[in-house]
């Protein structure tokens, strides 16, 4: 492949079935004959298919939960070594921060509804949400990305889109955008912090007043089933929202920031469950915590 | 009413019908007798009801662009002063920012497919999406307010959710966060200015990379139509995305910027059309270029 294609393939839709790894490469849906993971830690991941060599991938159809590649024995197929955030991996936390859509096939192999009898069978577009470090059943460290199916027909023609076009087919693909919810608890942090962000100390102030967002510590929904309460979430500013949800800042036990100078700041209406720190620290904090540097191959 | 109720009300679901203002008042639907819209510019707005009133709404069921309230001479009913961001538009401009859920309700004379043939019928939960000013019909300045029906099922039982409950109802409600939407174009602005922020210059770093957002100057879709081209973005820290999009910075013809110090960094690979950087300015930015002072009753 000489350019990178991100999205739809022209003349290739949902649910077409292929023979094998070759047949996807030569539409270009896949690129590559062997890696599960298409794509470059600069450029992003384009790409993967689920082919049911990883027992820790989970398959609920519009969510994946994907294992990461490495660490195994090339003999064995066993995995011996901690996973790193390298190559193919790097590539779909790349296509995480930059919002790039991301091809899925499934193979014959991959227990799913979804997967074909035989062969592989094109499965969408999916956007990578979320990705973190955790021990596998292995006892080994891996790397997990959350994908969500892009649904082109979100909302309805009705809406508001901020459509686009992706690749030469130019489907439509609906986004949205920083719609901030609203709990009880969301209020409350606000509220207590007066929209200042626990990390910096900004306050974003606009005509129709405050900007805070209410980030939770431990992620709500599967699999981290963080809980909706006060003890799990922080005031933040966007910018640090970003940031804390990628991983690039975290908190230590005697509330000192990581990735960044100073301490989080407190107050007394708001006390913060450790608990849920070291969840997050463990997790999305790259380098911290867990042995992230060791050489390895899928 | 003690305590404004954002969300639904217990016991009141979409479609059920009220026979006047009076009813739509005992169910806690909408609890001023009179005005169109209910809230507080602290609290926000908690619900509307359209009545056929303002000849510059427009409902697509999904989709309502409601014009803001004031301006009107109570006697003709017609718009004799712009209107102002006070009062019940200050309190939807709130809910904006708060990412508060308001309920909407449409009364017999006003036309739409979902209106009753009598009274008024609930028309379930929207977020503010939008707010803007611009000059109406009556070739006065108006508020308009985007909103966008909340939708309990968007992606499926099977997705993230975010699911939290609003109000004893517990409803579920679907949020998605900062999906950034990819494009050529926004990945060639970010490239461009090296993930760098055009108005602070602040560069987000993480393990997976730098991190920014491609913010439209005139928004895509209805009603703004702005174009999804180079000269049409912006690259944005997270922070400077929210601000801008709420109208808290804004830029002028020199490039100089409104709301904060400094001027927007420009590339030369990268020209900004100033006919969009108009549009913003004009409809976005409270108090630079409109009168917005004037007092004003509905």
């Amino acid at each position: 492949m000489t350019t990178r294609i991100f999205g739809d393939i022209p003349g290739v839709v949902e649910g077409d079935e292929f023979q094998d790894r070759q047949h996807l490469h030569d539409v270009g849906i896949h690129p590559p004959l062997q890696a599960g993971i298409s794509g470059t830690a600069n450029e992003g991941a384009d790409s993967i298919v689920l082919s049911g060599g990883y027992e820790d991938d989970s398959d609920l159809g519009d969510v994946i939960v994907y294992t990461g590649h490495g660490g195994r024995d090339p003999a064995t197929e066993r995995q011996v070594r901690h996973q790193t955030l390298t190559r193919g991996n790097m590539a779909l936390a790349r296509s995480q921060v930059l919002g790039l859509p991301v091809r899925v096939s499934r193979g014959h192999q991959h227990p799913s509804l979804l997967s074909p009898t035989s062969g592989y069978r094109y499965g969408g577009l999916y956007r990578v949400e979320d990705h973190w470090y955790e021990t596998g059943r292995s006892g080994l460290g891996i790397y997990r990305f959350r994908l969500v199916k892009l649904t082109a027909d979100l909302f309805g023609p009705a809406t508001r889109e901020d459509s686009e076009s992706l690749g030469p087919a130019a489907r439509k693909l609906v986004t949205v955008q920083r719609l901030v919810r609203d709990t009880a608890v969301a209020r409350q942090v606000k509220e207590i912090h007066a929209f200042a962000c626990q990390m910096c100390g900004e306050r974003l102030t606009s005509p129709a007043g405050a900007y805070a967002e209410a980030a939770h510590i431990r992620p709500l929904g599967a699999p981290h089933h963080g809980p909706d309460i006060l003890t799990n979430v922080l005031c933040l500013c966007p910018n640090h929202h970003v940031l804390f949800d990628l991983g690039a800042v975290s908190i230590q036990d005697d509330f000192s920031l990581i990735g960044m100078d100073g301490i989080l700041r407190r107050h007394r209406r708001h006390l913060v469950d450790l608990v849920h720190i070291q969840y997050h620290r463990e997790r999305y904090t790259c380098g911290q915590i867990v042995p992230f540097f060791q050489a390895e191959s899928r």
